[in-house]
């Protein structure tokens, strides 16, 4: 059982843009998976948790990007625990390609009661996850987004189907991730400027259900909101800046 | 150079649907990834032909399908080049997890021009590729499929989002394939019985495209047709059987 866990992972076909290089929901999969590779290896897997009627569920991100590599390049992805607190575990990533900075990333995580889909204490659910973590990263947590967009900014409509869905039967958290990212301007996705992003994850979205993505640039970040039968579900801030490289 | 190619892929996270298995559309980028690595041996990758002014695009796909491997199992891809023709080349793939059959799928490929978007002479697009091909795998290839849904069937509309197209900026065709999928009863989608599926790439669909998708089931089969600006871009049968495992 090791406290940190360093996994590769080469970028596929399908793991690239139009740019040709990683995409940020294909970045945001990765850690996802070594989050999970690292939960089975810590003793605190999904699979484990749902076997006591319990899964993991994310409440928020933030991403800092650097420079995306391209398709066939191999990134190292280093991921470890860094908070827990009563009700909530923080755990960061730190992904590099050939030691150049692609992006960090931190994650805070529940655990969730699978049929009252609320939260459980974290140390009766994951006994011990205390002594899982590690020294800080220093890696800057998301913030909870507390602006809705105005009244009359953009909006679509979608309904989530059955390739929006992960193993939890719900929304996947990187779908609502890449939905965010489908607002913006083809530009700002074709031409690698986005720095930062924050991510809130506010309730569970189900297959069948249709959500409102609602938007609003002003400046150098866009405000994205996803709502449903009147709550929000979900709220993103993507940061841009001129494009360096 | 060999003539065919042996890759392992670990079902990851995001590669599982909710019945914790590998995904179809997930399979599709494996073999998609593994042709592309394969393509790069044989000297007649996507990057060296858009130096040239040209690339590849697929125009159908057959899948059979056995049993899905769940969450963090490893798939053996096996493929090669099983025909050549004057404008077109078929790749063929079988896929096992630790000896027992997951599926076999036979593709079918054009070089388009970049600029024109029409079709080239493969022989003078990747002069030497015939040389290339191996043995035919006897595996099914895909059938053109000449019938379309009738007016009355189920439809929905969608516009092609950036989280929908590929490296070549155009929708991605395991992305027409989810979107085929997603038509389906979830309990179909749930009960893995899908055991095969022809599809057919008629027309290239861009970002911002309105696409309408109208399907019909009869008996085992449902075919699905996308259309836009009253022309056909894609069709699909996929056939389902009762659940045996």
């Amino acid at each position: 059982m090791r406290n940190t866990l360093d996994i590769e992972y080469r970028v596929m076909y399908h793991d690239a843009d139009m740019t040709g290089r990683l995409s940020i929901p294909a970045l945001g999969n990765y850690v996802l998976d070594a989050a999970g590779l690292h939960a089975i290896e810590l003793g605190v897997s999904m699979q484990q948790l749902a076997s006591q009627g319990m899964t993991w569920v994310m409440s928020g991100m933030r991403y800092q990007l650097h420079l995306m590599p391209p398709i066939n390049s191999t990134v190292q992805v280093h991921t470890q625990i860094s908070e827990v607190s009563r009700i909530s575990s923080k755990r960061d990533f730190i992904i590099t390609c050939g030691g150049q900075p692609v992006a960090e990333i931190s994650t805070e995580w529940l655990i969730i009661n699978t049929r009252t889909r609320r939260p459980v204490f974290i140390s009766e659910a994951a006994p011990g996850i205390e002594s899982m973590k590690s020294a800080d990263t220093g890696i800057p947590k998301y913030r909870h987004i507390r602006t809705a967009p105005k009244e009359a900014s953009a909006c679509r409509k979608t309904t989530i189907q059955y390739s929006d869905i992960d193993i939890n039967s719900h929304l996947y958290s990187i779908r609502y991730l890449a939905m965010a990212l489908d607002t913006l301007d083809p530009e700002v996705l074709k031409n690698g400027s986005i720095r930062a992003i924050d991510v809130n994850f506010v309730q569970e979205v189900m297959p069948g259900d249709t959500v409102e993505l609602a938007w609003e640039t002003s400046g150098q970040e866009t405000l994205v909101e996803m709502r449903g039968d009147g709550k929000v579900k979900f709220r993103a801030i993507i940061e841009t800046s001129q494009m360096e490289c």
